[in-house]
């Protein structure tokens, strides 16, 4: 049986990759994402046809119980959840304060936020009873500091950090790993920049980023350290790492 | 017509004593608290005996529209708000996750996070409009580290924080000034560490930290520090800082 | 006899202005810069005028025993110093690396560490018997982010910062306030910003901010805050703060 | 010809263990140690031993010139250097601010800062012309907070981060992968730690961490995450990452 490797948020960027590269390391994938049944099964063929093995499913993150019933399902059907890579986002482009809902602003907070705790909440337990396990948490520029626009993005990934610390202190010493990863950058990703910009918006940005395209980040170059801190060994643990392109600068210089 | 100064979260602690300090200095004290109206109805008291203007009025601010209508009631029939003192806390005690209910958590961030984005929705326009305003939010250690325990309270306030910074970058150069301000200890304060510890409990904590009686942060000297801030010209702003004790070691030390 | 007030880096701008501050309620100002011995007399000059009391005295900090003969001779013929104003700055414009040698390096790190160090080394011996005394340590956005060009300045202030956090983990249970201010922005400061640019770009600076003036951090205002910190009772202390124009991002904004 | 990686400060723990990985992988080890020529030896043995190519030099880092004649004399005889790993410490144990020497605290700075900025000096231009190029700088948590007893390690740390963040700026866009790297925890080193505490109170720290003696970060385990980083494409480069044993506290925990 192999172990399992759970997607959340498993779009054409980061997840999905991510997902396939932890499938070709022998994990058994298993992807969620709340729409776009085709381009999940297209995911799934993708792994399978590359010889890996994976499972994906339409699953709404805000609905009560979805991601409960979701992981016990998968415990009980596939096997223990090793790994979690945990990539919801909640960015909704720069919006004055005006422009954002309440409504908007609790979303940002149920994807971003709460959603990691429920998920945190099924399944520490079950990593602590088997002395060991792994959170990829996939986090944004807005986690370390709000800035114009950012009023609901910033809240919920500001409060996703302190939660990661917060789950880092009381689980890391009983053998669960929790990583922060602050993709500090645009990715080069279709399904969450380029629906954001267009389709053509997108494209002049990924050109304007240079020849060699690798202005933006690129997902499965992501996913390269995403293994490498799953790999780690107990003893050199990392809880906090960033990642942007060298073209880029980083959030304290811009 | 005295200018006002609204506290959201005025107990005995922080928030009254700060509103005792603003009626002080001038300003019609609006206090805000969800229960004990004998201690509430005593604080306006107070401050009248002193020669001061104030207010009070019982409000559960996570029940939709109370702090919307508050707002709106208070620029109706009593004048602008030009400070508010946002003191509403979010610190349940140290709980392990398992013992963190969805309901926890959640009433954790409605009372920390969204209850200030509720309050600047509705008062930064007006602020904007008169260029001028001020926002001293009181804020915690757990808004810049998580630890163990801190689920909920840290995802709150790191929420609370980076809403902070968003609100600077929109508001600041519209004349509204954001501060956020870090208590990094515990406040001498019967309302929230005397109830959370029991009298005995507190009574010896207040003793342990010497004759002097200096070593928990003491509310009257806090709002010395609230004053300046909002009294700060606006060429030279503050946005964050620290508070706590000389005996205390600060949090980047324990 | 007056409290005493060493102001180390006394200026036209923060330090100079801050010193006057200090004389006005009631310190003796002791101030040291450099050059300019003509500026400086006026200083005095414009202290004694308004009732105030004052002394002045050229010295060069990266000299061996300069600053430790300063302050034994003031401690010994003026009185005990219970405020140190640490306004040594090293910014020294954008360099390339290639155009940092080795030796502005040094210098930055002469002036705005080591000279601290040294400072420190002599006072807090002093004020630890005496069981108070404040520190109010000038310090840039560079203490908290390198950027482009800052190789000298960054490095130089970066240790700066951490010597007050080591410093402050030392003293402050003895009753010593260590304060690390974060200018965070251009100062109307006709010494540094002035000469740095030439009257010329500096007039066109500050006429470019705006009708009122106060884009630009105006020294005067910097010492309300300056003079609040070194007023704070002991049970409420600040170590870090920051100060900008309203109208300036902060530094993690840009 | 193989390419080149230089270690500053090559010891029995993370510099030397690094160096071995890397010769492992491809690289020319070139390993630089102030004293134990002995030592020095037998890890260039151990490492040819292991079928890969080393060279080893005992070097002075604090000595005019010495690190830079050395990098000349590499880049002339053996190879283009394409990584540093610049692994000099500063740490001298907690000393009280009257027992830290200002021979003590200049020599923190000579090593942990200005070294760095040396080779970084000598060794930019260079890589720059080539296109490429990684400094992989390790760290330590009083590069990030300041604490008692640290006044010169913490000074000399800061201003190594701030100095790696400045370089980032620089270089980064010209293709040089700057990675500070803080290793916050002891490290099982014989030749740091064990020196520091003498080897019976080594080995009594070594045991209470537990059977499986990973309580202390394992130098070939943070030797795997230094790869990792040197590997990464540029389009996801790491700039500043933690490393701590899942047993540990992070800093911002005590």
């Amino acid at each position: 049986m192999k172990p399992v490797c759970l997607v959340v948020g498993a779009g054409a960027g980061i997840g999905g990759t991510v997902g396939k590269r932890f499938a070709k390391e022998g994990f058994h994938a298993v992807l969620c994402r709340r729409t776009d049944n085709e381009g999940l099964q297209k995911l799934v063929e993708d792994i399978e046809k590359d010889g890996g093995s994976a499972s994906g499913y339409l699953l709404n993150a805000v609905e009560p119980n979805s991601l409960e019933d979701r992981i016990a399902a998968i415990e009980a059907d596939i096997g223990p959840i090793e790994i979690v890579v945990f990539n919801l986002g909640a960015q909704i482009g720069n919006r004055a304060l005006k422009d954002t809902t309440y409504k908007a602003f609790e979303l940002g907070w149920r994807m971003a936020t709460f959603a990691l705790f429920r998920v945190a909440s099924a399944l520490c337990p079950l990593m602590e009873e088997r002395g060991s396990g792994t959170f990829l948490v996939t986090s944004a520029t807005a986690a370390v500091r709000g800035n114009g626009g950012q009023h609901s993005h910033a809240a919920a990934m500001g409060g996703r950090r302190m939660l990661c610390q917060s789950l880092n202190a009381e689980f890391a010493p009983n053998g669960i790993h929790i990583a922060h990863i602050i993709i500090d950058g645009a990715v080069d990703a279709p399904d969450t920049l380029g629906k954001m910009l267009g389709p053509k918006k997108f494209q002049q940005l990924r050109q304007s980023k240079g020849l060699e395209h690798d202005g933006l980040l690129l997902p499965e170059k992501i996913a390269d350290t995403y293994y490498h801190i799953a790999q780690q060994h107990r003893s050199a643990w990392t809880h906090e790492i960033d990642l942007r392109s060298f073209s880029d600068r980083p959030w304290w210089n811009h």
